[in-house]
């Protein structure tokens, strides 16, 4: 009853609150309404700069699923060519499968299929290990599946490192 | 000259403006504040939710063009596969073409190779029209290149519309 005429400078309360005893000075209104006003406009400059970060991680994420897709394509396209002939048929499916390597290179998932290299935990996976006389310690001496970019590493045989 | 006097109403204008006569008073002060404040929280929504659908766009667009790589491989396999003998091989061939096309519908691109279906310009393009005793008018009689969602249409002939 005795607080019914400051009702009207609660700009933000609720009509339920016991209004403050005295009416609150309306340089602190005006500093909390700054306040709030800083702290709106620190959080849209927030909000997006999060969503430049997101949309990247996004985008990256949908490109690997969708690239990760052809990967048994080509597993099998290289093994049936296991069984091919040289015909004009086996060259067209070759010629094929290195247009489909190239273009998971060209999304940036290049092919990892070579022998002789150093052993790069990054690329390769280690399946076995191996005596080589004529190669030099922890190198790929065999690839049993190629790998591509980050989407998966290459199963690779490396030689034994010597004591 | 004589509407000097109303300069301090222009609650917006620059700092080079001759300074009001008298000091803003708070209430108008908390009155713009707020006024700010309302519009940095309405522009905060408006960020959000631009944000979810622009991210929805650039994952669907992601998809698409990672997807439509596959589409000159797909290609090119089956015309390999025409000139195919009926050994092992091809039938390797033709089963790894299944998988690659089982794995873009997966992602939201079946395959439109029908034929016997009615014309639709949806999913596809008409590269001829012919006549076609045996087939209903508007008719796709011949896939000539096979349409994959909306990464691209059927090429078809149509059969022609009866007068």
């Amino acid at each position: 009853m005795t607080t019914q005429g400051n009702a009207a400078n609660s700009a933000a309360g609720s009509g339920a609150d016991p209004a403050p005893p005295q009416a609150p000075a309306p340089e602190r209104d005006t500093a909390e309404l700054e306040d709030r006003w800083l702290r709106a406009m620190a959080e849209l400059e927030n909000v997006r700069k999060r969503h430049d970060r997101e949309l990247h991680r996004e985008r990256t994420a949908e490109r690997g699923r969708v690239a990760s897709a052809w990967l048994p394509v080509l597993d099998n396209l290289e093994l049936a060519l296991g069984h091919a002939s040289d015909d004009a048929f086996a060259e067209g499916v070759r010629a094929t499968l290195d247009q489909a390597v190239e273009a998971l290179a060209r999304l940036g998932y290049p092919r990892h299929d070579a022998t002789g290299v150093p052993f790069d935990p990054a690329v390769h996976e280690v399946v076995t290990v191996q005596d080589d006389p004529d190669a030099p310690a922890n190198t790929v001496v065999r690839v049993l599946r190629p790998g591509y970019g980050d989407l998966r590493p290459a199963a690779v045989a490396v030689s034994r490192r010597r004591e």
